[in-house]
């Protein structure tokens, strides 16, 4: 009412800039508040060894050129209403610091006072796995969903909630860490210090051991041939395309990596009662290989009613989520539904 | 505003009946609805051999005998607004069915329908674990917190997640279903037919079994003193009483159970990131002697930030919070706030 109010100029629409952060790459695109439009999208190689100035920099200098092509897209005067930025590791929303990334070496780094310094816009920061799962919560694959799952699989494997298009945070904004999940507790070591993480069974870093363990031992596997015999060179994403290609090992390793994830979904459908548990990351490129068997160990494990009621689907934006993501959880931390 | 609207007598407070059905014992009693008196309490053995006719009368006995003291003790006009159940096994809700109870032998019984016939008052229904964590949520220990996990361990291990003082249902109601967690994928075989149940290994049978295991394996131990050499009459219970009195067996069955518990709830910290997990059951009579072993896993196991947020903690009300909590459901499904 007060005359000081800014009105909204009729019919124009607000875009906001999302910043996908990662261990190896940084995605920044500028989307239409609606999610309808994304512009001025780029990638970058996160340059993580040159420390956190140089990643602010590169950040910034990208959400500069996506701002900068929007402007010339939509015209001058095209309403930028903020940035929102997901980052890898526990993120204390409220204060906008990194609280621990190992895989950034960073530790309690006040990123979002780095950004909005400047940029000079309203900022928001979010935990990745979050902004992912946001992602599809907004625009995706849970876009109908209520109670979702999320969980990330690549070098870790992360996982948030959302409950009615809102992420369940908890007590200290560390919610959906299923990485560290017990699986089995007197089981391998994982790189956290304790025995039998779903972590160390189901992560891409954990499926590329197996095969490479497998193939020492004297296993007879294409996988070694898509990396000319060095076995070094094996990721998880090797096995994925030799599992793809119908290779035994491969399948036999993505099987294994069903039941692990498996055990660890059952878990959280007797927790949750979810209605649709996405899983995301490099992973899903396993397709049917990895679904069917991980289905079936959901089924075998999981509280009946909990099953019947829950869908187990993957990601449908691998490559955006964290950018629409970040920017859905910009709007939600604004007041926003989404 | 309507004339025919119900005017609340000035001063005059309402009264609701709890019934906590168990698979060993049904407790009664009429609690004033801000929980500050509890009026005709009485406890009998559930008859589930004699079948859910049987399991009903005495039911609908209870109640009528509670509301007679009720009435008695507060004259005849005293306001009823109805009776809150809480029953064992998953329960549709909205239908007031209890769906399984295998202790009970029910499947799709109609537990509601069945009460309020009897009594004609308004009834809601509720699972048991639900329930006594409610209890301990408006009245006992978990008074002061937000996010909420409770562990009922007894004859199996059961579950409730409170937020914000209401019960998170889940899609189909079956949330908390904890005791079918795994916690070790190859582990011991539970009797839900699948491998490394949290309930395989910390329920009250799987603590009796431990002891008995060791026993007949030669272990010397005062837990069979306890029960005059009868090694099949020992109970949890009788774990519990021997490590209570120092005798090492037990207190290593305790400290193992902490163990395997402890992995189970530092996932749910992960999970979750609770303000406070509650341990509710027969178990809690260990006291140090699983709380601090059981603090000590978790605080090994789950993510720093989710273990510093987190109080773990007995419960205060052991032999009322089922009916308290039933009543305290009642209100939650009725709208109003605890």
């Amino acid at each position: 009412m007060a005359g000081g109010q800014r009105i909204k100029r009729e019919g124009s629409v607000r875009y906001i800039v999302g910043v996908d952060l990662g261990g190896s790459n940084i995605v920044v695109g500028t989307v239409r508040e609606d999610g309808g439009e994304i512009i001025g999208r780029s990638l970058r190689p996160t340059p993580a060894n040159e420390g956190p100035d140089s990643v602010v920099a590169t950040i910034n200098e990208m959400i500069s050129g996506s701002i900068a092509e929007t402007r010339d897209r939509k015209g001058g005067t095209v309403e930028l209403a903020g940035v929102g930025i997901g980052s890898p590791g526990p993120v204390d929303i409220k204060s906008g610091t990194v609280l621990l990334s190992p895989n950034l070496g960073w530790r309690n780094f006040p990123l979002l006072d780095r950004i909005a310094d400047a940029t000079d816009l309203p900022t928001t920061l979010d935990n990745d796995a979050n902004c992912a799962v946001l992602g599809e919560v907004w625009l995706g694959a849970a876009r109908n969903a209520n109670i979702v799952i999320g969980v990330t699989v690549g070098t870790g494997i992360g996982g948030a909630v959302v409950i009615d298009g809102k992420p369940f945070r908890g007590a200290s904004d560390v919610a959906g860490e299923f990485g560290h999940m017990t699986i089995d507790s007197t089981g391998r070591r994982c790189k956290c210090g304790n025995y039998g993480c779903l972590e160390a069974y189901a992560s891409g870093p954990a499926i590329a051991s197996r095969a490479i363990e497998s193939i020492r031992a004297g296993e007879r596997s294409a996988v070694a041939d898509y990396v000319d015999g060095d076995l070094s060179l094996i990721t998880a994403e090797t096995v994925y395309r030799a599992a793809g290609d119908g290779d035994i090992l491969a399948v036999e390793v993505v099987r294994d990596t069903a039941r692990f994830l498996g055990a660890g979904l059952a878990n959280l459908l007797n927790a949750f009662n979810p209605d649709l548990v996405l899983v995301c990351g490099g992973v899903t490129k396993a397709g049917d290989r990895l679904f069917v068997p991980l289905r079936n160990e959901i089924k075998k494990r999981a509280f009946s009613p909990a099953v019947e009621a829950c869908e187990i689907v993957p990601g449908e934006l691998p490559e955006l989520a964290g950018v629409y993501g970040a920017v859905a959880s910009f709007r939600i931390q604004r007041g926003e539904s989404l």
